[in-house]
């Protein structure tokens, strides 16, 4: 164990200084430098890098790999703020709303490409594994955007199907930067498969935790509230909410967020009392406990010696914004 | 040789009967498979296998790569249409406009990741290299369209940024394919090279023909005349007129598209005649010559036995319309 959670973030953000990216055309490739450069928790190429040093890897020699996975999220970023309509990210404008959608689609589709550049760059043994990996992920990514919009004409949505869908479009970018990192570290199939577990878990943890906060965070903390319920989005507060109502209640559910004849405090405080009428905070605070646990157990089953997992367990602690 | 153009499409056209995705979500891969089965002349794949063939290599094991540069084909097929709001594709409703801009957007960046995938079944030995030219391809690829977009910008442009833009958007994909083909057989770096610039020159000699019969095709053929000229696109025939003409003449060419005061067949009619006036039709037709002849003398120099060659120069003849 050569590093930390502290001191791998550097170490990243140091390769990072050195992405480049050739100047012409200006409009395709000034958009991924201002993407990039946009800061974020770069949690994925984290994971990873902390995987390859709990397993003993190289972890110099996975950069590319972690710049190939950072790419990836950035473009799914791109992309999704066009589908969103979003004209902001990271508290700036978006790529979207800056130059538009052209620009945003076509920067976009590079940085996905450029992502395989970096990922071509891994040993070559080990290179034809890291890619199935790595497009396996990003093909759930996809779908899991799908299922997210496909969300928005569906009158109730399940509970199960809610968690796949998270599952794809939050842990999948998660669990595949675990995969990749226990390969390239050479690791067991067995501690593969539990670092692919590790990540989903908490992956899932961390998006259920977002929809509470949405709804139950602290506004001293700068995290307004309400932002989910006012654009009528799908969370796992809403799919519990929906599940216990009466068809009335659903009917409310449904269409506050689209009233027009009541101020925006006032839809939020009309749809967060059918969630504590139904007690959805606590359910939600059951799913992430469970979640969250299950990826701590995971990482006592791995072959590795236990202080190995001490930064993976401090990343995922981070992540939730736990101390120990 | 165990192939000639007709049993080498027959053979790529079965493999395609095998393209298959999952089933959900429906709105990601419906799509995906409309564009797939939308026919098109496969010419990216067919060059790809050619080149394989021409160089005694395995044929059938390089079906997985002409797979890939076909989805990718098809992938540039779906963003072109959402960037140029273009409603028809091969006579049919385009992805776009059949679906909307999000499913085409999020069904061809999946596209972009399955033409990966296909990529990742070349043999392991080769991958590395296969991948860098696929990933350099695609890059261009996404590099040409940005350059003809900025040209809706510009007031003028230069017949080398054009014949540039059109190598990138163009050429780079057939020359890819064709080195992609050559690399898989096994062939010399100087072959390779040489494929690199027989398809480059044959993908340039092809797109100016198709600027050329825009303003002088056979309306006979079904080719309806004036389209370019009327969406006020950049063509050769454009470029070459602008940099003939006086600035008077510059803005008819520049604004004539615009007008609404006449009809199309005006439009089109006052265009032409200043293309007519500067005899673009002759210095265009001189450069496909040129380009073409190029092509065809590339293969004389090849490493491989004349007789080889004779499948990779009549694809060339066919791509132009032209018998021996």
């Amino acid at each position: 164990m050569k590093y930390n959670n502290d001191t791998i973030l550097k170490l990243f953000e140091s390769a990072l200084l050195q992405f480049q990216t050739p100047e012409e055309p200006k409009l395709l490739y000034d958009p991924i430098v201002y993407s990039m450069s946009g800061g974020g928790k770069r949690l994925r190429p984290v994971l990873l890098l902390l995987t390859v040093d709990a397993f003993g890897g190289d972890v110099e020699e996975a950069l590319p790999a972690g710049m190939a996975v950072e790419v990836f999220h950035n473009f799914t970023l791109l992309h999704d703020d066009i589908m969103d309509n979003a004209s902001m990210r990271r508290g700036m404008p978006s790529v979207y709303a800056k130059w538009g959608g052209n620009v945003a689609l076509l920067s976009g589709d590079t940085m996905l490409i450029i992502a395989y550049k970096y990922l071509a760059r891994v040993p070559s043994t080990q290179l034809h594994r890291i890619l199935n990996i790595f497009s396996d992920m990003a093909t759930e990514v996809c779908e899991g955007q799908q299922y997210d919009m496909d969300f928005e004409s569906v009158d109730m949505v399940f509970a199960e199907d809610y968690i796949k869908m998270i599952e794809y479009k939050t842990s999948a970018l998660l669990s595949g930067s675990a995969m990749i990192g226990a390969t390239l570290a050479g690791a067991s199939e067995d501690d593969i498969r539990k670092m692919y577990r590790f990540a989903t878990e908490l992956g899932l943890a961390f998006q259920l935790q977002d929809d509470m906060l949405d709804s139950y965070g602290d506004e001293k903390l700068g995290k307004k509230i309400g932002g989910d319920i006012l654009e009528g989005k799908q969370t796992y507060l809403m799919v519990q909410a929906m599940s216990r109502a009466s068809e009335e209640e659903r009917e409310v559910l449904r269409t506050t967020h689209r009233r027009t004849d009541i101020s925006d405090d006032e839809k939020i405080a009309i749809v967060k009392a059918l969630y504590d009428k139904f007690d959805v905070r606590h359910s939600t605070e059951q799913q992430i406990k469970i979640r969250f646990e299950r990826a701590l157990a995971v990482l006592d089953t791995l072959s590795i010696a236990g202080e190995r997992t001490s930064q993976l367990e401090e990343f995922a602690r981070n992540l939730m914004g736990r101390k120990k």
